[in-house]
């Protein structure tokens, strides 16, 4: 199974280049299911549901999200009603929305795809992301109730996110971190054979702090007081993310590969696909 | 100027893998100059002299280190006595050591060194690293004072660390993170001219949780209990960091792109060096 | 029924000023049960078997502890050998030791003690407070198991110990918080009839840094850097907590008001005790 | 000199109680000064000019600020106009207002008067408040250049503040808490003669999270979603802070205690003033 994942949409430049490439890219590489993280594509801050929608018609199959999911209003409402969006799983009982669901994807496969929230530097509240992982693992194990286990694991440091991936290696397809909005360089096939990346990167403008306009978050670095609002920059997209082949016999990964296409960062396509 | 750096020597397979690479990476890529991170090279926690000295033997201009600077005793003893050895330089007056220096290259050009640690989920107390920069440069102005300058920004959050880079754009060669571990794949050169790369990633065995063996890392995230040390990992060692291409003119960046030498990731030579 | 509680013995000179005050405590003011918190009675850090059973011979009927709990090497071992001692209850399951209990007091009241560690500041990683509050009174509810129930809420943030507090409000006799060291002026009934005060504050030589020698801490808010270890205050201890009395009925709380017996604060005995 | 220090005033209910109190405490209690924090008089969040300016017409000296000061949008703007204003004196250079000045006392006494605001679990980014202190000190010594000296030292930690009070033990007359909202019960004299308290409480509603509604900070820690917004509660406040007498002749603390008055705390005024 070939999947494609593309890491956080920021603001409009971000989920426009997103929209604008993902169906040539489904077509071109043959892309049998497609995730998205959402989590800032509304100006940075949270995800409403005409962009989910959006997200989906142009072909994402899975819209994943993060600490910012609730930041626009409408997503507590709009997050049950949709089995393709997804907020992290580790919320208490209760939470609107779900947190992993089984999909099938266009080869007919059944994918296990769940979103969980890292807990160190970002939101210590939360349920424990291990126990959470394991409760949905025991549930719906690979390849006794799905060919494919997908872990959006959204989180800030690097050592959560490692011990994730060895946590679940050989019960996961892949562990693909977000959040920090840096793709990172460390894709690998786990001993296990998890496919495992620390972070997808974003989907933005690469000529700002994190896909904001750069200008508000130095002021305050330097100033220490708020002169005006965080905006999503504005400059042209790249898009960040992973391609990864599943195994149809074993579920897991056969080979991984970064994907970055835009004006800043040096482009690459997965090389199997290419 | 042709300059190399690799990030955080981990234990002693990081520690030994660049020992035994950087000779030959010196001659056949013909190196001007050299930097290594060294802050994890005595068993994940800290350096020691012997080890400071191994690594200025096997061809490093300037060590550089971290958090993780004073982790051996004797690194207060010895920080004084060597020039090539930077702490980072916004420590408080008085700190023994050095957070900069100038130095010469091969090529017979002056570098400043700066090796600045962030504040964001890290070391709250430290000097400002905003200001500490801007000291450093004022004192010591690229073009006047020196044909390259060079900043080790050792932080967690990547937020600080693209928001630093913005800061010096136009009046550093570089900007490297270190501290994550994990190298990343945002290499790019600034609008003003700044080679830029969130972090180096460290020299060590991936195979593990940062270069530390992973089962007590993963045992305390599962039963939140310390069972046993922190130790660094075994296994063979990847070297990561980047390599750079520094205007003699300008002393700004021509070319930056990643080295990846191991058996985990995907490995890279700088391509305009190959 | 008339309880003690006290905070946080810090050192030798804490757990002896309560080993020597005690007994006569207990029989001046007819104490019908007492419970300490230990954690810092080793030298500040954790306690040992010996220490916890002197304690409990001057007369404690529980020892409840935080997070430094682990301190001290044996004490994952004895942890569950002694019913009168208590580590925090949001451990995850398999933990050694329990985080609560039932006790007889000397009345024949049946008490329910627990002890509850908070995540704001502190500790992250650790089961949700308010979940395993939650879990234990559904166990064990007031007046139908037991009749009086207690829980030591160990926690930094003044704002989760009060939320805490209204969270069990009715349905405790008391929340008593530890871990800052420094005794709060709030005691206060709750609406729902709850006994409140955010912190107990240590029983240790207040002429420190939270009952530890004050030079290492303040050398490290100025230098940055370790010079030596923390190492217990040594001089003359004022014990700190406060006096309840429980309805023998409804099991809430009728009385409360702090104790602090010692050379630097202003010392106070229960007026209703006196 | 008798000196009045009141903790944070929070939402209408906190600053309406100190207007009304004020004026009759400085008549009653012959108070010289009076100093009132106040970054939660407006709702909870920050402080208007209209608000500063009946504080002070209610017989406030000066009016101390903390981590809430720049909330309320026009603080920027009014925080330079007011010499009787301050923010923490550990901004950077170049913010508006002022940290620390010095005011004539009724008894025509010179006093200075920082704001400083820790760093710990708070504003990393902050310059530090040790430094800040210190550069104070130099150029205003107690009994040099004033009769008084006097910090409000906002902070979280305990250990800070603790550190913070030796740091200037001596060279100051009172080093008061605040921020915590939860009045401390360990008023002391330092050996060096500095007058101590870890917080001062606020002046608010104490049926309450820190002064606010306990609705919503309750169902986040509970559900760990926004349902509402933080607004200050309403029931009836008490005022609370501290009494001190500092020598006229050596500027050190003679006599310190709290003061609580209102409905839901042990009210207690200075015995040396009753
Ligand atoms: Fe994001
Ligand atoms: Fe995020
Ligand atoms: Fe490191
Ligand atoms: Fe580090
Ligand atoms: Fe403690
Ligand atoms: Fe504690
Ligand atoms: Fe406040
Ligand atoms: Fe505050």
């Amino acid at each position: 199974m070939r999947l494609l994942f593309l890491g956080d949409m920021v603001g409009k430049t971000g989920r426009t280049a997103v929209w604008e490439r993902l169906p040539g890219l489904i077509s071109d590489l043959k892309l049998d299911f497609v995730i998205v993280n959402g989590e800032n594509a509304a100006g940075g801050f949270g995800i409403t549901e005409d962009i989910f929608l959006e997200t989906i018609n142009a072909g994402a199959d899975v819209v994943t999200t993060g600490n910012h999911v609730w930041d626009q209003k409408d997503a507590v409402g709009f997050a049950g009603r949709h089995e393709q969006f997804l907020r992290p799983a580790n919320y208490p009982a209760g939470t609107p929305g779900r947190g992993s669901s089984v999909y099938y994807a266009r080869n007919g496969a059944r994918i296990l795809v769940a979103n969980i929230m890292g807990r160190v530097f970002m939101h210590p509240e939360l349920d424990d992301p291990f126990n959470s992982a394991e409760a949905i693992l025991s549930a719906c194990p690979l390849k006794e109730q799905v060919d494919a286990v997908v872990f959006d694991f959204h989180a800030e440091a690097t050592s959560e996110k490692q011990c994730f991936g060895h946590f679940v290696d050989g019960r996961a397809s892949l562990v693909v971190g977000t959040h920090t909005h840096v793709p990172t360089a460390d894709c690998q096939i786990l001993n296990g054979g998890t496919g495992y990346m620390s972070d997808a990167g974003m989907c933005g403008d690469y000529d700002s702090s994190l896909g904001m306009d750069k200008e508000e978050p130095l002021n305050r670095f330097i100033s220490k007081m708020p002169k005006g609002r965080f905006e999503a920059a504005t400059g042209p997209a790249t898009i960040c993310g992973l391609g990864i082949e599943i195994s149809d016999s074993s579920g897991l990964a056969e080979k991984i590969a970064p994907l970055r296409i835009g004006p800043r960062l040096q482009e690459t396509v997965p090389p199997f696909w290419a």
